[in-house]
């Protein structure tokens, strides 16, 4: 994997770039959608690639759970398996036993007070994990089995999955924790970032997959800094910026590592994808976003437009002829109807969710690019007021 | 719309032809794609197209209830609201009121001792029908809220939604009602059928619309060939061979109309799909075939083989990099493992139901499609007979 930077912004963080893996080129800043167990949910690959996504993020938890990292690696690793022939990102596993355990207790996940912003969560009995200095024990949510990640397995599992980015095994901690537990929960993900790197750089794979490092902290500023500064200085390929974020600290906390990770490697911002958070991360030098929030909304009928979203089940819909948004280019616009849409979803087909999440994935793609285009020509400023004030 | 049959098998029945519509042409035999509700679940009209389907038909009792024909007469009728720039055929609701009522006190579907091969079956509780000479009173499964429908209100619905060939209001009897009962709903069938000739060729829309008529007379041949006669003498534009079967008699009564009715104008039967009876279908004179059990069947995991069927929930497959069916032309089987399929249906992904629906109409379709090949080759006979010893 290699990164280059085309065009830095003069507020010293926001670039324009590109990554280039062995699947292929992503234009950054970039968003990467999610196809948790192997398949963006309810499209065809097809599907994905034509409303531009670039790049796939798999779950590694999930995958390891059903079918199995053994079955990904007999098919011909993830890309074969799920027959999308572009860059494939997995992560790691953390977050998701940070869903299971103190994430699910807290009632938290990805950021605080916006229950929208939820990343992948899965519905456990709480206490399914343990977590100790070697790794985590957890019971799978499937069968109740007990099973065990450790930084190197992880990274294993990554292995065989094959992804062409993969990422170090970390522990998320939620906002609402105790500094005391966030600073231990830290410096333990420091020690597992090493680990992970340390048995990644011992294998074959790391000359074809790339690893990157996550930066924890949650919302202090200090610790934000000294995870930065401390993964930064590793020798990972690019980075991820993770943990459970409150609402208003999102941009402030990537401003603060992004000023100290090394510049020349990739910034990928986990689990975030509104497009306000958008701006600010591409802002604050993100160039890399996955969230399930597109295709999770959009199974809700809940769609994004220019004006702000709507939600599809809303009565006046019924015998609208107009197109979800007149603005949009989408598969999805360009064919149907709100009045169509609506009786998709008020019949319970399965089409419904199809047209919605090309719908809104390619409204959040797209954006991104838009947003990587107002860089190019510098108009950032210009296009994010605009954009924002008629979107909110 | 215009019938052109090309070539007669030397038995008299089977046929090889085209019918031509305003929206293109079906060349004939030709299994119809079934979209009740104005969408083939789980697929858009382009994996529709891809996997060979000609034609698609919708159903006028549920677009009636939900989303209302004036929304698909506003957005442009049925072509235009989902998007299929192909032929469109709808039924003309009767059968789904043989569903609703008698149908579903006997717990008798389409055909009879055969679970598998059940029309759409809407979940009602019993007598919500009652029938009288005028028409048919009905309560929605929706809302509970009550509806008619005479002959001239479903051809006046049909028109609305504007489908190339529409079909003639008809009552549907179960197979185990006494002779007494199928001989006063036939006559009471024979009626309608005038009634909704009448009203369709006083309107501008019969200039654009075909109407077939429906032959009824259940297990009876002295009456399925007074229904065959009395319908077959009626100026319709072709004819549906409907109601319930008993699984052996499908063939025999196939046999019984088509040797009476008119031999110029298409026949379509109604509701059935299996392989076994499309060969015996087509070898007594059907041109045109529809039948949800392809779609339906897969959203359960059954999928078709040239060996038979298998069910892809057998934990054979779970790690079984094969394809569905190696003889197999269809996306699903060009590109994914039944390893994968099988972790779709595991993992109860949206996309599962999509690559297996993809696949069995892409089997029924394209069996259709050999077997008119095979007629235009004089290969019909060999063909049927490799065809079914492999596969039953």
């Amino acid at each position: 994997m290699k990164f280059y930077i085309e065009k830095e912004l003069t507020n010293g963080r926001a670039r324009v770039g590109k990554i280039e893996t062995p699947h292929g080129d992503i234009q950054t800043p970039a968003f990467i959608v999610v196809g948790t167990k192997g398949t963006v949910k309810a499209l065809t690959v097809e599907q994905v690639k034509e409303l531009g996504a670039q790049a796939v993020l798999a779950n590694t938890y999930h995958l390891y759970l059903q079918p199995g990292e053994e079955i990904l690696k007999k098919t011909g690793k993830l890309q074969k398996f799920m027959n999308w022939d572009g860059p494939t990102f997995t992560d790691s596993g953390g977050f998701q036993v940070f869903s299971l355990g103190v994430g699910k207790d807290s009632k938290v996940s990805k950021v605080a007070e916006s229950g929208e912003i939820a990343n992948e969560v899965i519905e456990p009995a709480a206490k399914l994990v343990k977590i100790d200095e070697e790794g985590i024990t957890f019971k799978s949510i499937l069968d109740g089995s007990s099973h065990r990640f450790t930084p190197e397995r992880s990274i294993e599992i990554q292995h065989k999955i094959g992804a062409d980015i993969i990422f170090a095994f970390d522990e998320c901690t939620s906002p609402f924790a105790s500094k005391e537990y966030q600073i231990e929960a830290m410096k333990r993900t420091h020690r597992w970032a090493q680990r992970s790197l340390d048995y990644h750089r011992s294998k074959e794979e790391s000359k074809v997959q790339a690893l990157f490092g996550i930066v924890q902290g949650g919302r202090h500023k200090d610790l934000r800094e000294e995870s930065a500064r401390i993964i930064g200085a590793m020798d990972f390929d690019g980075f991820g910026i993770g943990g459970s974020f409150d609402k208003e600290d999102i941009y402030n906390s990537v401003g603060w590592v992004n000023d100290i990770l090394p510049k020349g490697k990739p910034r990928h911002l986990l689990g975030i994808g509104e497009p306000i958070d958008l701006f600010g991360g591409i802002e604050n030098g993100i160039d890399t976003f996955d969230c399930v929030t597109p295709t999770r909304i959009a199974r809700n009928g809940a769609l994004y437009t220019r004006d702000g979203r709507i939600n599809i089940m809303n009565s006046s819909f019924i015998d609208d002829l107009g197109m979800i948004d007149a603005e949009c280019d989408c598969y999805t616009c360009t064919n149907y109807t709100r009045a169509y849409i609506s009786h998709l979803f008020r019949s319970k087909e399965m089409l419904a969710a199809t047209l919605a999440s090309i719908h809104n994935l390619y409204f959040i793609v797209n954006l991104v690019k838009e947003i990587r285009q107002s860089m190019v020509e510098g108009k950032f400023e210009g296009f994010k007021k605009s954009f924002l004030e008629r979107y909110y």
